[in-house]
Formats: structure tokens, sequence, C-alpha cells
């Protein structure tokens, strides 16, 4: 059937922005990977416009005319209606922005990036202060230009999990901060597992092979992806049969590699799963949502590869790569070795579980920054004294404090909460696996990864953004969310690490 | 001095223009080096995109008027008003292109390539024959649409070595003929110097350790770029301060690599050499056309690195990388066999002298299928004959004749003669360096390249399109292009090598 013709202009005009996309995501890898260090200095410029470009084809008023014509169109099919509907809802939103604001917001942010990154190499939060005080004033200004219903910050979440609320992510941290924060601190009490083989030397060649084997075993193609060393790990894809990878080493620690490895694969494989092909550029052929996409990650990281039958299917391979490392050491160590539960200051080195008292920290700051409640120059004395609260533990400087992430002077703010609601789903999405299963940890251990693949492929990864992300779990699990099931996990699994 | 706005304007267009222009390149490069398999699929069409865009931006009727304009502004400066006439002059050629004629060479080419491959592979010139013969069709309807004066492959030329005319080509050739082909065939009739030690295992580590060290050497700068590997060596500009370059390998012959990554080394240090980051998408910050770009790579491959005196300095050096290959072997004995002489049937392995019949070859045909005066059904005999006449062999198989080169199959006519004219450039240029320099010899055979470069950088180099080819030549050199240069060049060397 041939397809309607708009909606056929309306493909040709995706795929040419998505084609822009694309190529930023090359140039964008480039320069963390490959690029000459005399090369930098143009490259921002290059990337900023491809993205203009691509901005301006998609909020072209003509566009948004066909947008609207096609939404009222009763010949297309399903998916056809479910994908105009939705990139009406983006138009709409991107149409919101000033063409004044997005510019300022540019050069605000490129001038806040240095500022940061000046500020963190030196500890002072107060050269700093100017450039975050400007990005707070800029995102309270886009919930107005956006607009809201219920409470600002929602018009910036809405960028990154749309459709949460305020309420949602209250009530959801309302039961990790009285059942898991108690559950973390009584754990780092506890004598620490031994973990003094997680530091010997590991040349990098063999890190990789032994990774290289596991992302390959659990499913991540590399006919249709790679993997180059960047200073730090992420995923990106560039169209359909392209999604790539990047990874670090150090070889004084084991976990630096492989865990990010896998994490990487995790988010990969989901971007594999997606229909890009066939949807070249429309939403069914994107991720729904952020926290879905470090879902997968997690999943596979954490559920999968930090899990007792996973180690016990794998341990004797990497005893194989690794053999004086390693001869000291039983499968059950290593297990509990690389699963040990402590309150520290940064993020990024965080366990499974005290990471998520990290991520609600970040999500006060944002909140109640945006509400106007506290002011950034308050921010320091407000971030260490909720570290005190909730971790136990309070940063000497800022540059182990608030200084530390990347994200707010990118203008990221509500990104956040994805962090922790991505382990959230993985654990709900672990649970309904494990009872639709026959024996889930048997497949673990014997290295049976298709079934679970399968699974995600069927339940999340097809659909792309055709469903939103609470109707895609209530789908894939049968129920809403339900921090309940990362409970049991956690309670499960760390009982048993520590011997409870 | 602020700029005058309409300049601005028009520098802002070439900057956005350029930008585009850069990330194809860096698409193009990630093809060709570590796309994988599955993401072949869509690059063609992102990189396609993103040429279409350019091109639109550049023959937009508001930047023709726009230019039009400009170049009737008196307050411009010298290198504006050049700027501007050069590219009122590419746009009015552009201009000239129906956007259908672009879309159907595009469709015939892209069609072409793959029934090429196949005919090549296969050796059967008939099925590669409509498409070429479609491809010298589109070529003759390319020299109506965009005129000439004297001769229509003038017009054809023109893209790739501008005012070069077929009389300028003729002249120099046979001037060659007369002269090079009977000395060629002289040489290939004497003994041939030993080169057993070439065909040697030369591992691929150790193979890029030295040809790294070598290009350094002669100053490529590796802030400012770096290699990769790729099935066909290549140099591209992604920016100022990043001009890369490929390189392959073959551990059972020294020669794949080493002059190859000079070669490529050469165009890279033109590039590096252009002020491109000042001049960031004008005409002065782009090289002046083909053959002077090929005469940069020829010069560092064929005067610097096949000379005498440059192995004299690092025999040494190679030797001790490769100690048993070169054990019984002297410098001597070395210089000669990378020096060998004698006419074969693939124009990528000939060498330095028969590599001229190749070309003229490939001219000749052109030409006369531009003509019309041939039909491509006789192209298989006119090419056999002429391999006969000028080389004294004849090709077995179309395969290794008229089927060997891509160029046609990409819709590039008029592309090779700059090839030989790189080579006439490249001699002419040394022999200029000869006589300015003290002792050139010395300063190669003692690794001391700076000067050199700096004497191409002040007098090739930094001009970019400035002047235009010819003009280029007279003010380096002190005269028009004269072969006699690259004939006394090549019976000195070659008298040597041959002990005549």
């Amino acid at each position: 059937m041939k397809p309607n013709p708009k909606y056929q202009a309306y493909i040709d005009r995706l795929k040419k922005i998505a084609d822009l996309g694309f190529a930023e995501a090359v140039l964008s890898w480039d320069q963390q990977t490959y690029l000459p260090k005399n090369g930098s200095q143009f490259r921002g410029q290059q990337m900023a416009t491809l993205k203009t470009l691509a901005h301006e084809y998609f909020v072209d008023p003509k566009f948004g005319t066909l947008l609207k014509e096609l939404a009222e169109e009763a010949s297309l099919t399903e998916d056809q209606r479910i994908n105009v509907k939705l990139t009406l809802k983006d138009y709409t939103r991107k149409q919101k922005y000033p063409q004044s604001f997005v510019e300022e917001q540019a050069t605000v942010c490129a001038q806040a990036f240095g500022a940061w990154q000046e500020a963190r190499g030196k500890n002072r939060f107060d050269t700093y202060r100017p450039f975050l005080e400007k990005i707070v004033d800029l995102k309270k200004r886009e919930t107005q230009l956006v607009g809201y219903e219920r409470h600002p910050y929602e018009a910036l979440m809405e960028d990154y999990e749309p459709g949460l609320t305020v309420k949602k992510v209250d009530e959801v941290f309302a039961g990790i901060r009285s059942n898991l924060f108690p559950f973390f601190k009584e754990l780092s009490k506890k004598p620490k597992p031994r973990h003094d083989f997680l530091t010997r030397q590991f040349p990098k060649d063999k890190q990789w092979a032994f990774s290289e084997r596991s992302i390959g075993q659990i499913g991540y193609d590399f006919n249709a992806g790679r993997a180059d060393f960047a200073p730090h790990p992420f995923c990106t894809t560039f169209g359909p049969g392209d999604t790539r990878i990047t990874i670090r080493y150090n070889e004084h620690h084991f976990s630096q590699m492989f865990f990010a490895a896998v994490h990487e694969a995790g988010h990969a494989l989901y971007e594999q799963g997606i229909p890009l092909a066939q949807e070249y550029g429309t939403p069914i052929g994107q991720a729904v949502s952020l926290a879905f996409h470090e879902s997968q990650s997690r999943f596979w990281e954490n559920n999968i590869a930090r899990s007792q039958a996973y180690w016990k299917g794998n341990f004797g391979a990497l005893k194989h790569e690794f053999p004086q490392n390693f001869a000291d050491v039983t499968t059950d160590e290593f297990y509990r070795g690389i699963n040990i539960v402590e309150p520290s200051f940064i993020r990024v080195e965080a366990d499974e579980l005290s990471y998520h008292a990290h991520i609600y920290i970040r999500y006060l700051v944002e909140k109640t920054l945006i509400e106007g409640q506290i002011k950034v120059e308050d921010l320091p004395a407000f971030w260490n004294d909720r570290y005190e609260e909730y971790l136990g533990i309070r940063p000497k400087t800022d540059a182990e404090g608030c200084l530390q992430d990347v994200h707010w002077s990118y203008g990221a703010f509500g990104y956040f909460p994805t962090y922790s609601l991505g382990s959230f789903y993985a654990a709900q999405l672990f649970a309904k696996m494990k009872s639709s299963f026959e024996n889930l940890d048997k497949d673990i251990e014997t290295g049976n990864f298709a079934p679970v693949l399968q699974w995600l492929r069927e339940n999340v990864h097809k659909y792309g953004r055709k469903y939103n992300s609470s109707e895609l779990l209530k789908r894939a699990t049968g129920e809403e969310l339900n921090v309940e099931h990362f409970m049991n996990y956690a309670k499960k699994k760390y009982g048993g690490v520590y011997g409870l």
C-alpha cells in the first residue's frame, strides 16, 4: 500500500532531521574518541550548526501545518497516528522556545561548562556560582515558557521522562527513604567483604578480551556496533545497524571497564532492538524515555552481571583470563567483593544501593532551586547537610560535593530522577521475568541470555515511543511503577551478600 | 577593523556550508575506517543529505545576489575581493546545474558504482557498458550545461584543475611521449636491480613505528591529525587543526604502507599549511587545485622519500627496525630496489615513470569519448591498443585493463590529468628548491626538513586559492609549467639507479 502523500512528506522531513541528528552524533563520538588536540577548536561550532539546522527544520511553521493536517487525517494506520500525535506534541513544545532563548541558553551553558571545569579543578564554588545562577534563572524562565499544570519542575522533567510528576517522584522516594536508606546504613556497619583482588594488576587487553566476550554473550551485535576507548563510557547510535559504545580502563581496578561495558551494552541492546530502520526518524523509531533507557543498562549491569548466578557461570572464564589474580579467590568471595555497600561522596563511584541517596539529594536541590526555596549561594550548605542526613557523611570540599556533576553546566535540570527510576524499572522488569521464566537463575548461570533479551525485545524495545513509559511498564509487568520490587531485590540480594 | 556587514554575511554563509562539508567528511572517513558492517545501509543517505543541504545553501539565489553586490563593493581588502570573485565564479558554475541533472547523476553513479564493482570482479565489461554509456552521456550533457570556449573536455577538467586547457595537456604529453616513454622502455630492458628484500616479513606494528617517525620527521603534526587503518590510503580534513590520513599494510611488502603514508602525509602537510582557521570556508582557505595537491604528495613521496639522499640518512633507522630483513642489503641496493622501472597493467602499482603512460591513456580515452570519436563499446580495444603502443604490453583481461579504475563510475571525468601534472609540478618545485638551497641533498640526508617545508608553506600552502595554479607555479618557480624539469629529474635519477 502506498503511504498517504502527506504522511510521506512528514516521513521525508523526519528523515532529513534524523540524518542531521545522527551526523551530529558521529561528530560528537569522534570528539570524545579520536579527535586530535588541535581539532577541538572548531568541532563545537560544526556540531552546533548541525543541531541548529535540525531544529530549524523541526520548528518550521510549514511542518507544523502539515502535522496539524495529518492529525485530522482519517486514513492513517494506528502507528502512523501515534507517530503524528507524538511529533505534534514535540513540535508544540519546541515551538514555545524563542530562538533568542535557545541562543542565550547555548551561550550561557558554553561559558558555564568552562567555569564548572575550572571551579571543580580548583575546588572554588564561588567562581562557578554566577554561572549557575544564570542557568537556574534560565531554567525558571523555561518553566514559564513551556508551562505546567502542577509544579514548575515538571516542565523540566518532561524533556527526559515525559509525563513524570513531582507527586510520583516524591512518593517513590518516600518509600526509598524509609526502607532503602536505613538498610544500606545498616549494611555499611557490617564487616566489609573481602575485595583486595579487585585492585590487582589487570592488563588492558585481557580486560577487553573478557568484556568483549561477555557483552557478545548477552547479545550485543558487533556487526551492528563497535567499542572504542574514551575518557567516559557512553552509548551512541548513528542509525540502523550502528550503535556503538565507548569503554575506559584502569589496569589497577577490575570493575572500571567490565561493569561499565555491560552497562553501555545494555543501552545498546535497547537501541539495537528499536525498529530504527523501518521507523527511521519517527517517534516509534526512538527510545521511550531516559529512565527506560537507564533501566536497560542497569538491568544488564546490576540485575544480571552483578548477580550470584552470573558469576557461578562466568567466574571460571574470568579466572582463566587472570589466573594469578584470582587463584586465591572463590566464586562467592568474588560475588561479595563486587557488591560492597558503603556510603561515599562521589555519585559515579557509588554502590547499587546508596546510589539512590545521591540521586534523591540532587532531585531535592533542583526542585528546591526551581521553587525558589533556596538560592544558588545556599547550595553548598544545603548539599552537605543532605549528605550528612541521608548518607551519614559530610563532604569536606565542594569538589567532592556539589561541584561533582557536569549536568547543570549543560543546563540539564530534571534529568537526575531518571537514574533512580531506571533501577526501579529494571527491578520490576526483573521480578516479572523471574515469575515468567521457568528458571531464570539457571539461564543466567548457563549464559542462556537469548530468552532474556527476547523478552526485553518483545515487551520493551520493539515499541519505541509507541506507549509512554508508565503505559509500557504496565504492559510489560502488569502494574504501575512499584518500588517494592526494588526493595525486595535489594533485601534479598544484599541480605545474602552480608549474611544477614 | 570591523568587516563590511555584507562581507560578514558572506562569511557566515560559507561557514555554515563548510561545517556541513566537514561533517560529511567525518562521516565518509568513519565509513572507510570504523563503520560496522550493518551500519553501511544508511550512511550513504546521511552523507547525501549533508551534501544536498550544503549545495542548497550555496546555490540559493539570495546568496547569488549578495555575491553580485559584494563584487561591486569598493571597501573590501584585496583578499576579500579575491574570495568574493572566486566564490562568485563557483556560484555561477554550480548554478548551471539543474536540480534534476544533479539527482539524475547521483542516481546513475550509485548504480554504476555497484555495476562496476561486479563487472570488475567477474571481468565482464559488457555488464558495465550500459552504465558507462549513461555516464558518458551525462558528461556530454554536462559540457553543454556549463559551456566551454574551446573544447568540451575543458568543461570537465575545470572541476579539478581550473583553467587547464586541452592544448596545454596535449603539449605537455607530447613532450612526455617523445622523451619519457622511450626512456622508461630503455630502462625496462636493463637488468632489474635486486629487490628481494622488499617482500620479506614486515610486522605491521614495526612498519607503522617507522612510518610514524618518518612522517613526523618531515613535519606532519600529530596534534593536528592522526592515522587510522583503511582499505585505501587517503587524506581528509575536518577543519582547522584536524587533517587525518589513512594507511594500510601488507606484512609481506615493505612499500605498501611506507610510501603511501609519506604520500598522504604530503597531502596533509599542504592542508596543515593552508590558513584554514583564519579563512574558514572561503576560497583562500582551500587548496588551489587537485594537481597542486598531488604535487605536494608526490614531492614528499618521490622527490624526497625515494631519493638517494633520503636513504643515506634513513636506512640506518630502517635497518634498526628490521635488522634481519636488511642485514644483507646495502643502502645503495635498497635505494635501487625501491626505484625499479617496469611497465605493468595496473596504474596504482606503476613505477614513478611509466605511471604517466597510464595517465596519458586515460586522458586519451576520456577526451575521445567526450569528442564522440569513439563509443563506449570501443573502449576495451582502444584501451588495449594504447597499452600495447605506449607501454609495450597488452592487457589479457578488462579487469586488468579498462575496468581497473573507480573514477568513471563516480562520474569523475577530467580528473586523471591532474595525477601527471602533480608529478610535473613537483619536479619543477624541486628543481627550484635545489637551486635556492645551499645544499638540499645534505638537508634531506640529515633529516633537516624544516627549511623544505617552510619553503612550501611560504611559496605554495599559505596562498590557498588566492592565485590559480599556473599563476602560483610561476610565482613559486619563476616560470610556467615546464616538463623539462621532470625529464631532467627522471634522467638524472634513473640514469644513476640503472648505471647508464
